[in-house]
C-alpha cells in the first residue's frame, strides 16, 4: 500500500526548512501533498496563488509531491486524500508539546498517526514568521528560500 | 526500496509503549529492527537472551519485525543492516534535546534519518526504569508489559 | 478552618479535563469554587449562562463545588470569597512557566498559595480550545465534555 | 477526613527551600509527614540520625508534621502511613516531566495523588545538590537551611 | 574599542527586572541603550514620551547608558548605532528559545552577537505584561518599578 | 578594567563548540580563561596535559585566551583570578535550567556574573559527549575538532 502522507502549513512563504523537510520525509514516505490550510480570518502576506505556484517550481518535476489548498479541520483533509499520516517539522520543546496536542487528538478522532521530523540546525531559525518580519523591511530572503 | 529501520535501545524490559511505537511505526515502515544495544559496562536486570525471547514472543509471526543484539555505535550497526531510518519514541521535552543531537550527529556521520513518534499518552508513564523499580519491590508489572 | 479554593477559568466549553481536575482536588480541599473569569474584550463560544447551566448540571449535587463569575484580579475575587488557594492544571511545561510567573505575582501581591495538579495524561489533550476547533467544524465533541 | 500527605526525599541536607514547601504544605493540608526515603546503595553526606535530628529541631513544636525514615516504594510507605497524598516541590520543566512521569505512575499502582507546589523564586536555587557541593569546599552554608 | 549593546524591548512600562538587566550589563559593556521598538499597529499602555521620561530618571545621571526610540528592525538599528552587541534577558524556556531564533537570524543577517542573561529570580514574575495587568485594574504597582 | 571572564570546563576534548564560543566571547570580553576543572573522582579519556597543549595549540597567539587548570569551587577559581565573569555556552533548555541554578548560587555566594552565548546551530551537536562516544568506536573526529 502507497505510504501517503500530508504536510500541512500556511506556507507563507515556503520556505528552505519545510523543503528540507518534504526532502527528508521522502526517503520514507511514498506521496507527500503540501497541504496549504486556508483560513479565512488569517491574512498572508503571499496570495494563495502565489504561494502554490511557488511550491510547484520547486517540485514540478517529483510526481511524489502534490500541492493541494484545503480549508476545514486538517484530519478530515487527510481522510479525503487517503492519507493515513501528518509529517511534522519540530524546532523546539514549545513545538513538541502544541504537536503531541494535536497529535494526540488527530489519532483519537480520525486515527491518523503523525510522524515527526526535527528540523535540521541549519534551517531552524529559517522560520515564516521571520523571513516575513524581514520581508516588511525590505530585506533580501532569498537566501532562506528554496 | 524496503524501508527498514532500526528501533534501538536496551529494553530491559520491553514494555507496552515500545510495542506500541513498533506497532504505529509499521504503519509506515516496511520492516522494523528492534536493535538491543549490547554494553559490557551497563548492568541489566533481565538477561540478554530473555529479552530477546520477550520480544520474539511479541512478534513471532509477524516477518516485519526482528530482534537482534549489537553492540558499537548505532549508525554504524544502521548501515550494516541497510536500515536508513532510526525509529525513536519521544515522551518529554528532555527526551527531544537529547534525540535532537543525536540525530543531527547521525544525519552528519552517516547520513541515517531519524524519525521521531510521540508517545501516546497512556504509555507516557510506562519506562523501562519505573518498571524495574516496581519489580524491585516485588509489584506485579504485567500490565506494563506486551 | 475550612480549605476553600477557586478553580478560575474562561471553561469555553469546560471539558472532562477540568472536570477530573476539581475531582482531584477535592481529595484534599473542602470547597472549590469553579470561576469563569468574564473578559468584556475576549468573545466566548459558549454563552456565560450556558457554561454556568453547563457545570452546575454536572456538580449540581455536590455542595462543595460552586460556580461563579467573575471579572477583575483573580487574586481579588480569591480574597473577596476567603478563598486561600487557587487550584491550576499544569499540561506542559510552557504551562508551568506561564504558571510560576502569576503564581509568584499572586502569592506576593495578595498572599494566596497556588496548587498544581499534573494533568492526567488520558486528558493531556482534551483542551477548550481544541475542542472549539472540533465544534467549529461541526464534529461531536461529546466524548471530550463531563 | 484527616488530610495526610508525605513529603518524600533524601534532604542531605534539609534546606530553607524544603522548610518553605513543607509550611505553604501546611496552608491546606491536616499533616505532613516528612519522608526520608533509604535507600543502601546510595552514599549521603549527612547520616539518616543527623537528618532525622536536623528536621525535628525545625519543627519540634508543630504536631502537623511527622519525620519518618523508609525504604521500598514511595507509595507503599503512603499507604501504610494512611496518606493519600504526595506532596511535592517543582523547581524546572526538567522537575516537571520527571514527576508527571512519577505521579501518574502512583496514582495508576496505589490511587495515591501528587499535589505539587512551584518553588518561590528566592529558594531556586537552594537545592541540596548545590549545598553539599558547597560543603565539600568547606563554605558556610548557614544561610541555605533553615 | 568601545563595547556597545543595545537592549531592545517595548518597556510598557520598564520595570524593576529591566533596570536589573541593564545594571548587570554595565558590568561587562562600556555602554547601553535602552532602545525602545515603535510599532504602529501595537498599542502601548503607557505613551513613547513618559516611557522615555520615566527610563531618563533612572539613569540620567550615567553616561553609559542611553534611551533612544526605532522603528524597523532591530539589527538594523543596531548597525547604525555601532553596536555589536544585543542584550537579552532570559526568564524562562520558552525565552529561550524564541530568543535563540532571533538570535540565529541577527548573527547571520548582519553579523551582530546577542549576550544573554538569565533574570535573577526575584524579578522572574516582574513582567511588563503583569505590570499592566495589575495597573488596569487599580493595584499599586510601584514596587515593580525602579 | 580589564574584562576577564572565566570559561570553566572539563573539555575532554576542547571542540570546535568551545571554540566558537571563546571567538565569540571575544567580541565583548578583554581576557578568557579557560578554566579546566579537575575533579579526582572523574576520568577523563584525554590526560591533563593533552587538553592543555590542545588548547594552547588554538590560541598560542592570542594574549587575551589563557588556560588554566583548578580544583575547588569555580566561583573561588574566579575570584583568585580577579575575573567577574563566567562564560556559559547553552545548548538546551535543559541547560539552561541548569546553569539558571548554578548562576544565582555563583551570583550569591560571590557576587560573579554568569554571561551566557546560546551556541549557534551549526555546533550544537558537537558535545564531548558525543565526540568520545565516537572516538570509542573508532571514528575520525576531527571535524569536530578546532
Amino acid at each position: 500500500m502507497k505510504k501517503i502522507a500530508i504536510f500541512p502549513g500556511t506556507f507563507d512563504p515556503f520556505t528552505k526548512g519545510h523543503d528540507a523537510l518534504v526532502r527528508r520525509g521522502l526517503s520514507f514516505l511514498d506521496e507527500i501533498i503540501i497541504a496549504i490550510g486556508v483560513n479565512d480570518s488569517k491574512k498572508t502576506m503571499i496570495s494563495l496563488e502565489d504561494r502554490i505556484k511557488a511550491i510547484n517550481s520547486v517540485y514540478g518535476e517529483d510526481s511524489r509531491v502534490k500541492v493541494i489548498a484545503y480549508d476545514g479541520l486538517t484530519v478530515d483533509f487527510a481522510v479525503q486524500q487517503n492519507a493515513k499520516i501528518i509529517l511534522r517539522g519540530i524546532r523546539t520543546t514549545t513545538d513538541l508539546e502544541y504537536e503531541k496536542l494535536i497529535a494526540d487528538v488527530n489519532r483519537k478522532v480520525a486515527g491518523i498517526e503523525t510522524v515527526m521530523l526535527i528540523t535540521e540546525p541549519e534551517y531552524a531559525h529559517v522560520s515564516s514568521t521571520i523571513v516575513r518580519e524581514l520581508m516588511r523591511y525590505g530585506r533580501d530572503v532569498s537566501e532562506f528560500l528554496p
